[in-house]
């Protein structure tokens, strides 16, 4: 009865998909969820905050909206019912997962479990067999040891952000990452005054800086203070150094931390397990397995990616080398180069592989081409020619493959799968010229941009 | 000084891209365009229709954003504003491609062209020479002989839609296609009362029957007479006979005919060319060759498919087998089957390839797969579990290569390139299942189709 094909230890993205799809191969699966199933995306991360941009969206859109003959005199936000939407959104994505588990066959414990070693998990006092354990802890947010800032009421971590009882006046943002500027956009567009403070030359480090530098151009109400380095925090007081050494400061009412986040693997009996560790998370192969017999670590516990997305695939992988040990000969490995990713600030920005840095460190004759978003008669229409916006391609000068997709602009988001599309398939610079996109959509700048490369 | 390489008659999305195509290769090019640059799609099509849907997505989205928790209570249409910012997008995009086409080298006649059979076209009196013709005249609407449609001041075509004065407080659309859909989403966004009259059994006839339904239900300010065929207009009436033989009518302030578009093949010379027409238009092969020699004929002109993309992708086929008799080899050739289309109404729909009754006409043993949009955690956190939307694949059964991916709900129009992507490269349901896709997007439903597929 305790026992399993698999145990599941995490019920977030990577730990529900692989426990659904191994359901569906009829494996006996045990998930093992001490919270809610959906983790930190469903519950504190990707969705809730999904739901609230799209509504500041819509908020914003309106009030902006008298140019293009749309007139709202009287527009407000009802930060309650805004809540009150995400808390639904939540409850029903999260009933979702249940019922998906459900019919999949898996068998889902709500406890906090405890990894014993290869093929043993504990959940409050019983112990459960299986062949194999899938380790999907997550990771938390980080909380810096800046003095003042712990036990400090104002300031919170991304969850605490997504429950405040009412929109700050002033909201400072420690940290510029992608966590920080998607509430940093929120609430600018909510009306708060919101200074992001932060300590590298330009935001979202992971970013083409071409576009990053663009995107902070773009995020036009907000104040950056780049290349500081926050050394205190009194009351809603957030003193930071400048590069040059001045001490400087910005009055919040309330200041979020989001200077990242760390792989869980405290706390759950990974400590004594024999688990090998690098300074980021569970090592992993490329087919998610660790250094254990049939034991496996996928999405963000093992800081190869702190993305939903790549826990999934993690997930995935996992679960097909479980099912096959020759699974991996048929692709199914993790290609770490081509997980995409989004920012869902207004503007909206995404990408997928290298950026033109990171394609010259890796030893590329690079090609790299850049178009403004005006270029696309969609974004015109809808946007305005003077909106923020661009496409830049990263290419191999010598075979044109295309080797990274940046765009900064409306419906980044909805367009990157395409540029997975590309990389997987490796095609070229002059194969994506070949392809046919929509017209008019924002998605055609990838197409002008392929056309724009002198090749 | 009146000699060139090539003559593009036409400046529409076919021509202008062909001429500036071939400008960048150094070749000397003249472009002939009678009215303004840009054609059908940038002046009275595409764009225009874009902008003005976007506006009213605008207010929509306001009017509707309580549940969201904005709340706009004095909110309403400024229609000539919303004219204004129109015109300004068209301008603004024409003005554009005479740029690029400046750039490109291109020399820009305005006037009357006349094809004098191969290598000479004729613009008000100057006969000008090309070692080729392109010949792209594009289309124009179609005016069904309905008795009392003719000078009939209430009923106007696509282009007099977009110019007329106030918002009607009826509208009949004549036409359940595009064109007529577009409008019909439209008008009822900005409040006009507004009936489709359809003469076959479902909408958008290129559309999988499947989503086609849903489009329509989808539309729920809309009212849709299907099967039923207009017999005479008077006034603002529209008579119709139903499919059981009933004789109804519909009253309206303005009667949009929107029964679809045809080749323009006449007042050019084309008759007496030596041309060979089929029913549709100008017969080309897949490389735009007509039967005359050196000369090409591309877009709408040529009846094979009446979508601006498809049309740049013809100018382009036409230029590369132009500079190289050999590009064919190259893959420069039409591929018919990896033109996507997208509508744009709310909610949109996109799609690519086969149908699930175009697949099995084809002799494919038919695989599909559809799932509800309420799968992706975006859709459900911006439009809520409710609102219409899916994701239907079409595929072989036997090999499993996708033959068709066809969207319903928010972001189809930018999201289906990557389906041009799949088709292009071939992949199969089970490649598809390891692309990577950016969480939480619309996008997503394309995997989960994928995954969901019984295979």
């Amino acid at each position: 009865m305790n026992e399993f094909d698999v145990i599941v230890l995490g019920g977030g993205p990577g730990g529900y998909i692989a426990a659904e799809r191994l359901g569906h191969a009829k494996k006996r699966v045990l998930l093992v969820e001490a919270d809610a199933l959906g983790g930190t995306c469903l519950n504190v991360g990707c969705i809730p905050t999904k739901a609230l941009l799209n509504a500041a969206k819509t908020y914003a859109h309106a009030k902006h909206g008298a140019k293009l003959g749309v007139n709202a005199g009287d527009i407000s936000v009802d930060w309650p019912t805004m809540q009150k939407w995400k808390k639904q959104t939540v409850d029903t994505l999260v009933g979702g997962v249940g019922q998906a588990e459900k019919k999949a066959g898996v068998t889902v414990v709500k406890g906090h479990g405890t990894f014993d070693g290869p093929g043993k998990v504990t959940v409050d006092g019983t112990q459960y067999t299986g062949k194999h354990v899938i380790l999907a802890t997550g990771s938390v947010p980080v909380m810096p040891p800046i003095p003042g800032a712990k036990d400090n009421p104002k300031v919170v971590d991304s969850t605490g952000m997504l429950a405040i009882e009412e929109i700050p006046a002033r909201l400072a943002v420690i940290g510029g990452g992608v966590i920080g500027l998607e509430f940093a956009s929120l609430f600018a567009m909510l009306g708060s005054e919101v200074t992001v403070v932060e300590m590298l030359p330009e935001i979202v480090p992971f970013m083409d800086d071409e576009l990053a530098a663009q995107l902070r151009k773009g995020l036009a109400d907000v104040k950056f203070k780049l290349e500081c380095k926050v050394t205190a925090i009194d009351g809603g007081t957030v003193k930071y150094v400048t590069l040059a050494g001045a001490e400087e400061s910005v009055e919040a009412d309330v200041v979020l931390m989001a200077v990242g986040r760390r792989p869980l693997v405290q706390g759950w009996g990974a400590e004594n397990s024999g688990l090998e560790f690098s300074g980021k998370g569970i090592v992993v192969d490329d087919r998610m397995r660790t250094n254990l017999p049939n034991v496996w670590a996928v999405g963000d516990v093992t800081g190869r990616s702190l993305l939903a997305h790549a826990a999934y695939r993690m997930g995935e992988i996992a679960v097909a080398n479980i099912l096959d040990p020759e699974a991996h000969r048929r692709g199914e490995i993790m290609r770490w180069n081509t997980i995409p990713w989004a920012v869902y600030s207004a503007p909206e920005a995404a990408g997928i592989g290298l950026t033109e840095k990171q394609a010259a460190a890796a030893g590329y004759t690079v090609g790299k081409v850049t178009v403004p978003a005006y270029l696309s008669g969609r974004f015109v229409a809808e946007e305005g020619v003077k909106a923020p916006g661009a496409c830049k391609l990263v290419y191999d000068a010598d075979s044109l493959t295309v080797l990274g997709v940046h765009v900064l602009g409306s419906y980044a988001s909805e367009m990157v799968w395409g540029a997975s599309v590309v990389l997987e398939t490796e095609l070229s610079i002059t194969d994506l010229r070949q392809v046919v996109f929509p017209h008019p959509t924002v998605s055609e700048l990838i197409r002008e941009a392929a056309w724009a490369a002198k090749i």
